[in-house]
Order: structure tokens, then C-alpha cells, then sequence
């Protein structure tokens, strides 16, 4: 790990340990659903100006971009990418199933990412071209099974139509492959890194939900279908991943499903 | 709580343990893939044995009914339906998503069930007619949220034909609703006793993933399709169940989709 890695994986563990104290908080501070709306927007604002600070005071001359605020300019041509609670929905309804996620870009290409989840205790982190870890122990992809043998991860949001969700689910059930989607993307990418999952696809997601966990399995040994991490930051896109023995199928099923022109 | 709700709890939480001891313990002991199959074989059938034990033990006159070995007969006329572990994918993956289950049976309903979640350390149990908690915590359910405004949890194994899943997904993406597949029928219907999915429905399940789960989810408030449990045991079914407001909605989609016979 380089010296960047770790220095996040604190940045990271600090900011989830907030998150998770709101997690652990809400049923006991809110009675009601307008009272609950209000706290986790709370949570969510908090845990994001604790992320900002603590990456501004760690690396005081990088960019931060993240989904809550204006983007904060550097100088260093280095820029965070956060997403300091990823699986929101799923942190709302009290489902233990949400992240932490820092990426950092330079040049067009993700060089550090981490994706913590709080509520298991795992740290997935990869650093470009020094390989990915889990809790310090690497991580290497060699699952020799076919997509048909195990399960494929997807993701959907109201960012996009729903008839590519249904193609999708419909195909990857054709491949005799189960499905999953636990509402949290980050999770769903760090749990192709190490194994869990054979893949995972998503029609359109955002930089600060994807750019660690691509960076993660690239590292890990799966394959990623390549995007420009500026355009990605710029306007989101399709994700999809997988082990090297599903990903050619996993892509082609993939544009298949989430083509709208037909 | 009822002396046998306590004394059940304290049976899930002891195989929980020997679970989560085997699940913790896989990455590092097994090499191959093989090994890793053979090493699932062995946890499962060892956190049944211990179950089995003690429920003998402490309802030496009960009977038992799982999944993995034949019956064993009883006196009482109480029948102990268990699985020690579901979510049996989720373990095999390293996915933090399982559950021990054991439901009570006498006359026809379930008297009794708990859904123990060893990795995230959270006890469902329900006693009928005396409500359902969670580690302790009554479970009320009383969410105001229409299928638009919420997640769906839906569940699909290889006992059915895959046409019910698909028709299912397409359904509730149509309703505007998310839908969630955690590969763990027993947890997801925790999760709607506990308001964190508006509701769960699945083409057929086995008794012993899905009896606990239906008491907790009616204990809480919740609403559950009419299953006599002894038919239940003898062939499983399908099951549906959701909060007040959703239910009768998630009725219809499901017996639609599920209908093979147009």
C-alpha cells in the first residue's frame, strides 16, 4: 500500500465510524417518517463535511468532487471522487448493506480506491497496478465458473428507463444465472473483487459510486469495461464487470439489455 | 417472551456461533475450489447436527423437521422446523447474508419462529399472538408508504420455471417500486417485520426458510398470504407477504406472474 492508500483507508474508517453511529442512532432518535427523513439527510451532510475536512487537511492541494456539493478545485491535478454513503436507501430503511467510497483521479484514470463498509468491518482498497486487498489480505480472481453456476450482481436506478432493467434480469435468467441486487452498487463492485460475485452490471452510475470498486477488480485480476474516468466524473455511464471468465458474456448481454434504440 | 421463545433463541444463538466460526474460517482454511465444496458439506451438516442436539435436548419429546436429514418423530405433537443455515449461496460466497431459522408447528400454524443473523448479531422471533421483536425490541409495523415509494423484496430458486421471476421483476419495476434480491428468503422477510422492505414475495418456498419468517412479518403487523403450515411442511408454497398498505397490490402482481398457465 502506498502512503496515499493508507492515509484514506483512516480518512475512510473515521468518516464510516459517523455514518455508522447515525445507523445505529435512527431507530432509537426517531419516532416518526418526516423526523426520520430529516435525520438521515443529516447523517448524510455530516458524514460527507467530515470526509471533505479530513481529505482537505490530509492532501490540502487535491480536488474533491462529490454528489452533495460544489465541486472543490486543487491545484495538484489530483481529484477525490466521494460518495460517503453509498446505498442510501438502504441506509434509510436500516438494511446493514452501505459504504464509504473514496476514489482519487489523475490523468483520466482512477490511481486509489477504497470501499469501507462499516457495518461488516471490510475495507476493500486497490492502488492502480499494486493489486487490491481486503482487510490487508490480497485479493486474486480465478473463478473458473461459468456464468450459469453462480450470480451476477445489478443495479438500476430512476436515472434511467426501466425497460433496461427487465431485458437485463430477463437475460441474465436465461444465462442460468441467479441475480442480486442489494441496493448498493459500491458493495455489489467490491463483492466481484473478491469473488462473491461472478459480475456486476449497471446501465448508468455515477463516478462516485464506481470509479474505487472498477479500480478494485481491475486490480483483483477481474475485467472492467474501460471508460475515461474524466467523462465518467462529467456525465456517468455504464458499468459493467466480471470475472475474465463471464465478463464477454456479461458485456454483450449487457448492451443488449440497456439498448433503448430498438 | 415465552420460556420456549427464550429457549429457542438460545439454540440459534449457540449455532450461529459454530456458523459463523465456519463462515469466518473458509477463506483461510480452504485452497481450491473443491475443498471449498467439501468444507460448505461439512459446516452445514455439523450447525445441523449441533441444532438438532439441542432442541432434543431441551424438547427431548418434540419432533424435527429439516432439510438435510429424514424427520425425526416426536410425542408432543410440536414439530421443530429448521435451517440452519439459509442463504446457503451467500455463505458459500463469502457474502455476510444468512440466517439460522427454526419455527414451531402445532395444530396446523406456526407457534414459534426466530431468524437469527449471526454477521450483523440481530435476533428476530415472534411468539403467536404475542408480537415480534428484534434483539429485544418490539417490531411494529405501521409504514404509510405505497409500492411507488419503496422496495420490494423478491425471491426465485431453480425449484421454479424462470418465466414467474422475470414477469415478477417486470411487475414491480412497473409499479414504480425498487426490488431487492439479498438470495436469503429468511432475512428478506426479516427485514419486512422489521419495515425494511415494504414487502417479499416468492413462487415457492421450502417450510423451514419461510414459517419463522411468516409469524414474525403477522406478529409485527404485517400481512402474510394464508398458508396452513403442515401442508407448508409436507410441500412448501408460495409465499407473499407485506405491510397493510402494500399487500393486497403485492397479491395480485404476484399471483400473475406466477400463473403458468397462460
Amino acid at each position: 500500500m502506498t502512503d496515499r492508500a493508507l492515509k484514506l483507508i483512516d480518512i475512510c474508517h473515521e468518516a464510516g465510524q459517523l455514518a455508522l453511529k447515525y445507523f445505529r442512532d435512527q431507530d432509537t432518535l426517531v419516532i416518526d417518517h418526516k423526523g426520520h427523513q430529516d435525520f438521515v439527510s443529516q447523517a448524510d451532510r455530516n458524514v460527507e463535511l467530515l470526509t471533505r475536512e479530513l481529505l482537505a487537511k490530509t492532501f490540502p492541494n487535491d480536488a474533491i468532487v462529490g454528489e452533495e456539493h460544489d465541486p472543490t478545485p486543487g491545484t495538484s491535478g489530483f481529484t477525490w471522487v466521494i460518495d460517503p454513503i453509498d446505498g442510501t436507501t438502504n441506509f434509510i430503511n436500516g438494511i446493514p448493506a452501505w459504504t464509504v467510497v473514496i476514489a482519487g483521479v489523475q490523468d483520466g484514470a482512477t490511481q486509489v480506491g477504497v470501499i469501507h463498509d462499516p457495518c461488516n468491518g471490510e475495507t476493500f482498497v486497490a492502488t492502480k497496478g499494486q493489486g487490491a486487498q481486503l482487510n490487508g489480505v490480497p485479493l486474486v480472481l480465478d473463478d473458473p465458473r461459468e456464468m450459469s453456476q453462480g450470480t451476477v450482481g445489478v443495479g438500476y436506478s430512476n436515472r434511467v428507463d426501466d425497460q433496461g432493467i427487465i431485458r437485463l434480469v430477463s437475460a441474465v435468467v436465461g444465462e442460468g444465472s441467479m441475480f442480486y441486487r442489494n441496493a448498493s452498487g459500491a458493495l455489489s463492485l467490491a463483492y466481484v473483487a473478491a469473488g462473491r460475485l461472478l459480475g456486476y452490471t449497471e446501465e448508468h452510475m455515477n463516478a462516485w459510486d464506481c470509479l474505487a470498486g472498477q479500480l478494485i477488480v481491475a486490480e483483483a485480476g477481474g475485467m472492467v469495461e474501460p471508460q475515461d474516468a474524466d467523462a465518467m466524473i462529467r456525465d456517468g455511464g455504464r458499468v459493467v464487470v466480471g470475472t475474465p471468465v463471464v465478463f464477454d458474456r456479461l458485456l454483450e448481454i449487457s448492451k443488449t439489455a440497456f439498448d433503448h434504440s430498438t
